[in-house]
């Protein structure tokens, strides 16, 4: 595309162009990914308990995340000064995971499978979901690591242990990250009104060191407060269901619940974090485009990742 | 279904089974009412007098009030550290009152005599609209109880008086409430913006002791001090237009109005009022699912439903 | 009921009461069905390649069933001259199949169990979808009967024997139907285009005695030469899944396909099995309604169900 | 608008202006109605017995009738090598007749009205509804002319006498026209699968000399032979229920049902009728817009009627 | 219309009726514009860089507009105790600017024609976009006016000078505007996240004197303090790009951006604006109606739109 | 993704992967083009009258077209019983043409600039818009070609010379076509009802040499008399405007037109000039994915292309 690439004149807007994560390049052999970030799509949805659609999460949050694509040399923002995700961020979008129909376990291990390649290429991990039970798959590619604390943004608990034989659906993912031994702890926010999860599991997440705070709670105490009460230090693994946030905005999802997160609610957790702690692994779940004509669940979601990854990599520049 | 019922092991996830209201039992026989709750559907909608539809309110909620039927030995709010409506609050859907196109007298008469019933069996009557007009039957059939004082949330003061004859459309319940020598008084709460009821309808509403407050007034005020302004010790009659909310959480609703009340403005209202009042009656009206493809307005309906019936038997248990 | 039932005078229009399939009587206790024809919901959706959201075809053809609630003393078809689904046939809606997420076989064990509760109380099963894959534990179902003959009515052959390990998804129904000793033929009507079963399927199912004719060749042939090629006496079970059907009116489906049945392709073919063989069960797939705003879909599910179970107890009466 | 008019040089694409019918001038004086045609909107639906929103049927078909405002001489069609509704031929939009929420009897006078009036001032009247019901005042206002013989394109047979009081649904049109002295017979097109009308009501429109045929029946006959058993020199008043076409190209309406006509069908009838015979008066009534997203359903309205009128004028030119 | 007309007797509801904005007179000359407001639509919309479609924004605008056509003798609000738009105040709508497709010079100054109309006639132009490019001929036609300062209430700076030879698209209207030596200052409100405007450009409105402000810079001055910072006594034109607005209540727009403005937000600033200053013209853009399904972006800006009138014409009849 | 990959064991479900045309190579250089057919996205879409969004029809094409990349070793049709594009035919994506909003010439300039490098590839060129003015350049790009004569499946004749200035719009493409030397003659298929054409273009195309047939017409003479009538040995260039078909399968289009070809009607045509003609160019424009939710009219588009594309190199297989 030499003669005709963006470099020798392209304008290249939003709706131009083949959907891949914000249009960044794709990468197809897994053992050659060299960046920074590196998307893996994994669109299984197997595991939910009313709405099903997550599995065209990933296709609906590329495809939105074009959108943001206007910025050709790092996005400016005026409110912060600042200029976001430069040429010195590379990065690459890997594809989805291979998901086979009716087998949970299967798909499962081909989603570990592309987040550990991500690891080993040193490039940072970000899952976007399928359902939450995408989430188990991703904490277990971390077991060689260096232990992680998990940071949970969802409106469920997601703390089943087992019911009906059921491990790996979209309520047990928390449960499954709170036994692995490099798990060193858990903050829920925005954890609010029934769902799966029943008294037994809130008592048994407290005890295993988790720390529960509802939408009201978090607003009650403040950016700043809910952060403090992350571990400093610690590295931070942040896996953002997106019905944490109002119906109003994600309305595009499998169980919503109203009462949720406003959008600046989470932003400013994720900068603070990105500010406080090293962030070493993503995922965006529960976004099911189907239940959204407007789209904006899926603006939603990629606005938020590449805020996020923007505020990651300037603070990471700024240490 | 002695056999695979859930007692002997059925998981039934929200989206399977017949829709009841929360999956409660079908009670056809009106003579055989036997429970706390009896939650009748009133599908009338020519009332109307912008966009139709909420005729299919009651199966909307009904649906939707399914994807809360997670808990099962009551549901468990970590916020309140409560669990709400367990299994000694009996529920029961009684159906729909019988609907005569074209004829609203009759149609209004049917939902009348399913409220009686329900008053008359001692439950709670929960009525699911078909629009405003259908508080008219509610509240006619109390005229046998003792006083009651409306409470009213919703964007519209619906105090129409008459015109071009009409007595009984959307635009009348209020007036036509306020008029019953057992209706002690009225609070209206959320009422914005234009309607069909004219400046003299408001200077009515005020004479005839109505207290009237906006979205905004109710916010500056704070919760504590609208509860102050209802009398203590009255019974409660609720009446909730989903409209009264933020068109962003209840889009589908016939006449909707910006600047509305978000979830919580109206449920910490609600908690309050089970605590400090008896709440004798309750219908919810206007969900018109058709306007809104993302089922968000009939999940809030069916959330604010079943959390308010929570707040009311808690409180009740604790007196 | 008894003072405000139907005999007493309601008028019941379609959009009034629970939606239990064609309003009919809700048998909670499997071990109670009396009746000529019992309804079972299969919400299983796992099995699907493309698009999810079949769990919810139950729900969404039970509630366009009562648009065809309007007679009472049967329906009267004025082109047939004939009064369809009197009195005289029971039939029973027995709600749904409990369905475990994450768990293929589980949940297919459970819509086998219904399945044969319908068939030991002496009822026709008429098994709502769910994808494809559920006719799997429906044909299992059949294991203690006498033999039958599937006539499948499909866009895809969904003859696949393994694939990835694959062997319970929508893409395998028909290949499990075949190695049954009690299924003793098979004709598939309306295959088309590419699925995913490859050429070797087709050889296969041709080897192992199925008759395949594609849309066109249906045409060609006419109704009455392509009932001739179905077993005079033998038993037929029928399966329909809805991609079979045009999607211009079953849009709401997970894998549609260009260049379907259109409404009387199919009805016509039904009437005329009904009168030329016994009906011994029927499956209906792949409502998807999240697909089909306008509701089309699920009503075609409907109105084709209903006109068959009337051709079947009208033949039978006949005969 | 002299200097920017379309003689002076306006493009006026069809996206571009106010949406009266065709863009032709709006006549807010009912006695100053000067021209061949005259539209009427009566956008009344409180006689539906499934889904509402007709109400929206008149705006809706306005809105997509200016997609056929190409022309500006006049419509060329190719397939007849004649120009349709050139200048000579003068159409006026009269706006809608009022409507009063809850009030059938007092809505359709003033449907009556606006029809009267149309007829006073010689002009041919196009009723857009609204529901079917709105053609019983369009029937009741043709009293004082000559006798009219109606034929009515539907699913349909709308030939319910009285129930439960009911006599001026959409389910009651053609019972009473059949009973006014100056409707001369009747040609119900396009009847099919069950409806509010028993048995009996097929009896009585037989015996009240009625000519009932189905979809089927109209293919199988052809369009000359159905134009046939249509009176010759009978002067013609045609009723359009949009459910008489195929859900593929009208889902947008209340009650719609399988197997109905396509197209060319009913162009093809209403291309005959206008050579054969005068008509008088049209409706077109049951486009519910929020059923069809696509918008397909008013542009099929929208482009029948304009053909219609094309026809109409074409043969009066030609005799 | 004189004896069916509202004086003599039209309810009149706000569904019935031709959809001029507010119901108000059409005057199709554009030299006999006599009026205190006149309302013009500019259906264009080759200027968007996401999603297109706001050329139906005027449509629908003006049918939601309707929606508020209930009050008779002006519109009363009870929080303001004031009765808006009464009798006194003239709108009239003036139908659309002629769009040429393909061109955007020619389309742009038949917009820039209809405004310099309506200020020749001494009214107040409201101009309904279309895409902000719009905003362009409109600032065009006040060549010949007093000085004029913008308020720009957008999610985006639209401060583009030129990219790939686009000067006149919907990312360059402030930089167009700011280049007017009748200009004499601008505001923007509502500014975040990314868009096609760089660095640069911020840089670039500063130094010409824009002040610059975030919905969380707006939020945290608060309304008093943001209108302190708009010159007294300048004469204002008000440009609304509806993306300022939060997606949960504009989602029908072209570019969404989250985090935007809530109703009362923007309302209070609109109000203290008329009480302040002279609003001398205002334009409304961005509306995009197929990607909101509900209706309820376009019922925002009808509501904002009459509330700002109202306010307008309130604030000039207390001076 | 050597150890992943397909051959190495991925199921690669439709869903799964970056939505490429048919999950085909990217090939972003388009000096690299080595491919039997290059498939180019003109999302260009500032020429249409009505309706626009047929911009996102290419991203639309490309997500439906996974659906049916079921096969791996080219797709098996029993009907034929052949298998198409094998391994052997080699397909790739380049991605789209840059487009700039406001201006056509520069954007027509950027498709014709792609058009032209895939012909001076080798390969055959498939482009999908986009309105129908991206059929002027890509007819442009075959000024150095042998002539061609063009197949144009289509709703409107497209034959405004000009008008208000527009020669560019989405009215002009087969009259800009006419005027090329290399094009030696026309043949329109499926022309109906009113466009922007006039009279006097039908008399013009004729009058070139072109051979203008309505969807009837070519229904009653069939398809292989319609075959005939083009050229024996002509090289074809086949121009599929979406909005030829039926609204009932392609609602997802600007200025949709009832009376449309079905599937087979078109495909039958399609297929019988792969046998007697050399194809040496496609283009299929006017999808509009925002108009049909069911995503219907995409899903058509990507079954005919890739049905297309088999039977061409089907039939030039065996010659």
């Amino acid at each position: 595309m030499s003669d005709h690439g963006y470099e020798a004149g392209r304008l290249n807007l939003p709706f131009v162009g083949i959907s891949t994560f914000a249009k960044k390049p794709y990468v197809a052999d897994w053992d050659a990914i060299d960046a920074d970030v590196a998307v893996l799509g994994a669109p299984f949805d197997f595991g939910t308990q009313w709405r099903p659609g997550a599995r065209f999460g990933p296709r609906a949050v590329r495809e939105a995340s074009t959108l943001f694509s206007f910025g050709h040399a790092g996005a400016y923002d005026h409110e912060d000064d600042a200029t976001y995700l430069g040429g010195d961020v590379r990065i690459v979008d890997i594809g989805d995971a291979d998901i086979i129909h009716t087998k949970t376990t299967e798909s499962h291990a081909n989603i570990e499978y592309g987040v550990r390649k991500i690891l080993a290429a040193g490039a940072l991990p970000v899952t976007i979901g399928g359902d939450h039970s995408i989430n188990i798959p991703c904490i277990n590619a971390f077991s060689e690591q260096e232990p992680i604390h998990v940071v949970q943004i969802d409106a469920h608990l997601d703390f089943v242990d087992e019911r009906h034989g059921v491990t790996e659906g979209h309520g047990n993912p928390m449960r499954r990250a709170i036994e692995k031994s490099y798990v060193s702890g858990m903050t829920q926010l925005g954890i609010r009104n029934v769902s799966s999860t029943a008294k037994e599991g809130y008592e048994d997440a407290r005890a295993r060191g988790s720390d529960i705070l509802s939408v009201r709670q978090v607003r009650k105490l403040g950016t700043d407060a809910v952060l403090e009460r992350i571990p400093k230090g610690a590295r931070i693994y942040v896996t953002i269901d997106i019905d944490a946030f109002c119906p109003s905005i994600a309305a595009g999802t499998g169980t919503p619940s109203h009462g949720g997160f406003l959008y600046y609610d989470v932003l400013e957790i994720l900068q603070g974090l990105a500010k406080r702690n090293e962030v070493v692994g993503i995922d965006l779940v529960e976004v099911a485009p189907a239940y959204d004509p407007s789209e904006s669940t899926q603006i939603l979601a990629a606005q938020l990742l590449l805020n996020f990854l923007g505020f990651i990599f300037h603070a990471k520049a700024q240490r």
